[in-house]
């Protein structure tokens, strides 16, 4: 039985659910002879580790505390008397997440799985992998910091995954990785990596009001409380971010041209949310529906989508034609196209639901299996 | 820097291309810390292995001559006195393989990368398995054999990859065993896997008549040089076994419904090639029209494909709605359609060229990268 001992970091919606897939996957697991020992939980304020981690871990029972207590919007100290664990507040989680990265980086491994959406974790991250840990991501910030920190990170490449950063737990890295070491170039990447955008141009397609869908997207869930932080492309632009560097592309968010679906002056410092939806938004309508009809006189749909190729990264609307995977994007899936010299006229696509925590929760968790080889 | 012994099974084109792949990539791959050392090649009829398998290996002019050897349908006899190697004939050549495998197998690791499309492996990567040795197939045939071999070879699973006997270089078993060991249950797989039969089915949609289809289809290239071979459906049902087997059906291909797009009466043991095509063939078109017409009624399009679900396994036409990406399937592109939790109502959908020596033989190099964590 292969063991791996990991540090979950992160409670919210994707860490719970992450918690909930590896309870409830013991027996499959177990029959693929490998166990997750999670020997450490942390939130943003506080760290929960197991009252001996070269033997014991946090058991079912308090990882279904944990998901409840989280939940519940309480803090993991309330777990402080619930089973035998030791509790950290900041800053001493900091030094003693690296102190346990010390001791069970080199022998055992430790896998340092983050869920959160935080650039809090990237420090700990950089130190953790210079102490011989892995890394599982679903947080973007860690990837698209600074190139030093970057390099530094993906150092060690077997050692670090991060599936779920890109498409949830669609295998688009996984894929990616493949076609780059069987030394097939990579020529051009095209993808919708919003499922938010890719909702709300296939919606304008049809002739909807584009202030109108994205109020219906906002109350159906589909964007953040504020949709301007999907509009805005910067999420899109962090996804493009790590594709272009896993092709080997050395540049920053800021080298990325991204096309903001609102002007400066309607920004979250101008107005408010209710005011940018109330008054701002049916400012938009005209525009994207005369680029909607201009683009479809010439057969064309219009997406929101990141191109990466010859040296240029891009993120924002592009007319493409209606017959290709992309044009005839439907819905929330996500889609990538990939061309290289094995898939040259006709893409590689990879397509499905590219969001939600179910689906997230399962990448990360597929790459935590993935570098079981790792440990002994 | 991680080296991967490797001994290659079939040196036909896929072989070929995978040793042209090995040695343009050293660059690449020693930028990534890993380095394959091919000890030995094998034909059907004889064995080469580098002078010391422990410290030698095939450099690679050698390889070279592999190639050019066997591009010119010369045996790899021929290379006897070419470098510094052993050379070995059938049957002593199967007892030196087992040999090296108890040697380097528990040792440094050794890969068996089977390329041929023989049967007569089965029972050396049986034995090798056993020996420690992790195995690399883009042959179909070991997977599709009994049960009890079956389970043989993959008691390790992670000491067996798999990704090209199925969809060639497409990411179809990799995605699968990411979905699987998230514990997402697969509850639907259809696909289109076979580039030629998608051709046809696709250009009869256009009305063109069946008889006339295929031969374009057979003086393209596409075509087996007996097109029964794909008309057949044997080789789609050999990877609908490959992928329900992977699913943990405990089935066999005796199992699994096939349906042939040619009588009974028009059989390899009733009829040659020329006849077939000449006269047997144009009896068919009437039927396929027929079934186009009936199909498109319902704006369905007919697909040949494998359906898994619900412990049947079943190969054949299908109509299908035209606004799936199986309906829209166009050309010779594989498409493979996921229904599981994540991907409920939306499948995960995986698209490109699913045949080809250079996109097959990319497959496996990806594979035996994939595997480097096992070895030291």
């Amino acid at each position: 039985m292969k063991r791996i001992p990991l540090i979950l970091m992160g409670c919210g919606g994707v860490g719970r659910q992450l918690l909930e897939h590896i309870v409830s996957c013991r027996s499959l697991h177990a029959k693929q002879e490998v166990s997750l020992r999670v020997v450490g939980v942390c939130d943003s304020k506080s760290l929960l580790v197991a009252s001996d981690v070269f033997t014991r871990e946090l058991d079912d029972n308090f990882l279904r505390e944990v998901i409840r207590v989280k939940s519940n919007g309480s803090s993991l100290l309330t777990l402080r008397s619930f089973g035998e664990c030791h509790v950290y507040s900041n800053p001493e989680s900091t030094r003693e997440i690296t102190d346990i990265a010390g001791l069970l980086g080199k022998s055992t491994g430790l896998a340092f799985v983050d869920c959160s959406a935080s650039s809090e974790t990237i420090g700990v991250l950089n130190r953790v992998v210079d102490l011989g840990c892995c890394v599982v991501l679903a947080n973007k910030k860690p990837l698209t910091s600074s190139l030093e920190e970057f390099d530094n990170l993906v150092s060690q490449p077997r050692r670090i995954r991060h599936e779920s950063t890109v498409g949830a737990g669609l295998p688009i890295i996984a894929s990616l990785n493949r076609i780059i070491s069987s030394g097939d170039p990579i020529r051009r990447l095209i993808g919708s990596l919003s499922g938010t955008l890719g909702y709300v141009m296939s919606e304008v397609e049809d002739g909807k009001p584009f202030s109108q869908v994205v109020k219906a997207a906002k109350s159906l869930g589909y964007t953040e409380p504020d949709p301007r932080d999907d509009l805005s492309g910067t999420d899109v632009g962090r996804k493009a971010l790590i594709l272009a560097r896993l092709l080997g592309y050395r540049i920053d968010m800021d080298n990325i041209k991204i096309e903001s679906l609102y002007p400066e002056n309607m920004g979250p410092n101008v107005m408010s949310v209710e005011d940018f939806l109330a008054d701002g938004l049916p400012l938009l309508d005209k525009n994207i529906q005369e680029r909607v009809t201009r683009a479809s006189s010439k057969g064309n749909a219009l997406r929101y989508v990141c191109v990466i190729n010859d040296s240029r990264c891009e993120v924002g609307i592009q007319e493409l034609p209606k017959d290709t995977a992309l044009g005839r994007l439907r819905g929330s899936d996500n889609v990538l196209e990939i061309y290289s010299r094995c898939y040259n006229e006709q893409p590689m696509v990879l397509q499905g639901a590219g969001a939600g925590n179910d689906t997230t929760a399962a990448g990360v968790l597929a790459d935590i299996l993935d570098i079981q080889d790792l440990f002994s």
